[in-house]
């Protein structure tokens, strides 16, 4: 039986979503070990958005194949029972044999969200990047609109060696200004690795003055990702949500 | 001169507000070493709620006489720049020589955050207790309103040497419900050792239906701990306000 998993971390503490060898402390690690402790033997499972070290995650979309007599339900509370208390699986449901929620996830949305004030925000600091400067929504507004669109990311991209296609379609980004605090919302088919985090570093950089809005043409038609800006910090992109 | 020191934290790496001999590791001792630092001597700062270990707070309040020539807006500047991320001054203001954050109070308020359903709040879970049980709202309000006013709250004191009086008036008990979660907020003119974790494991056992809310003028009447409910645990509670 194929089930999906609908699933919520604050990253903080861990290496990421992604199963490694040299370390089992990741997200995917964190669950399949569960996973494999209620069936009885090794199960692996497949998540839609591979979250980098220190990225959270309110909508992340796992799958996995496994034999169990137990219901939905059931499977949902033994995972929250025996996962840590910043992992929790929000829902369980029973899908398709074809599901794969990486292969056939039509539009992602992550958020980065950008501490602007000289306000520490005591309770919300693992889930924002201290930034302490005054950034100008309208010109990062500019910017943005040109990133939008069918292009190839290369240049917003840290993976030199990338083979496959670095073209991926942005649907949306969508800039909030709130006191203190700016919050960029990327709706796409795909991210590249690391995509996220230097499209953020280099809106920043538009926001300070230091780049023009008008520099993203460029930027996108160079392939290169020393014309890009700087990667913003993890502790502040959070998944929000993927759709099929 | 005397300055009144506004600030927030969240609780759970620390001992508590109060300095301690045996730990260093308490909020005041955290100001107090930046404080003496920028000042080249021994300081000390007193707090007007002397919250536990685990407990977090939006709104105390300290003061600290001192000298310097430092403008207000230097030492908040100084003082956030060397104070972990989990503690900032929100604000600085020169004061009349006699304020005094702790003898000079009128009203203080605390809440009590309780998760009621079965979410694990990852992004929240530092800042409430997750209880995952549904309690009756309308059972505690009733409770609620008879420990409100002017009671010997002794029952609901953990220190038995308490030889001040364990008089307090209570304004306001308001229980909010939202999906998931109860909210109670306490506003009262002071609150002794343990007060408000007495009263919200008191509140809880009735919400759960194993308390009678008429019980509650009984309890106080008993003056006697062992009588109230449980003392439910630090990390739901934020001291939220101070009144002058």
């Amino acid at each position: 039986m194929n089930y999906r998993l609908d699933i919520e971390y604050d990253g903080t503490r861990y290496e990421g979503w992604q199963r490694q060898k040299r370390t089992e402390n990741t997200i995917q690690g964190k669950i399949e070990e569960v996973l494999s402790r209620m069936i009885g033997e090794e199960i692996e499972i497949d998540g839609a958005g591979r979250t980098d070290a220190g990225v959270h995650a309110r909508g992340q979309v796992a799958h996995v194949h496994m034999d169990t007599e137990k219901t939905c339900q059931e499977i949902c509370s033994y995972l929250n029972h025996y996962l840590p208390e910043d992992i929790e699986i929000r829902n369980v449901t029973q899908v398709d044999e074809r599901f794969h929620s990486r292969l056939l996830a039509k539009e992602k949305t992550y958020q980065y969200r950008i501490g602007t004030g000289e306000h520490k925000n005591v309770f919300e600091r693992k889930y924002l990047y201290p930034l302490h400067e005054e950034l100008c929504g309208d010109r990062m507004r500019e910017a943005a609109e040109k990133l939008e669109g069918t292009h190839d990311f290369k240049s917003f991209c840290t993976n030199k060696k990338m083979k496959k296609s670095t073209v991926r379609t942005i649907y949306e980004i969508k800039i909030e200004e709130y006191p203190g605090e700016i919050t960029i919302t990327f709706t796409g088919n795909g991210f590249l690795y690391n995509m996220v985090r230097i499209l953020t570093g280099t809106l920043i950089e538009v926001g300070r003055g230091e780049r023009d809005p008008k520099e993203m043409e460029a930027i996108l038609l160079a392939k290169d990702r020393t014309r890009a800006g700087f990667t913003a910090p993890a502790r502040g992109l959070t998944l929000l949500n993927i759709k099929y």
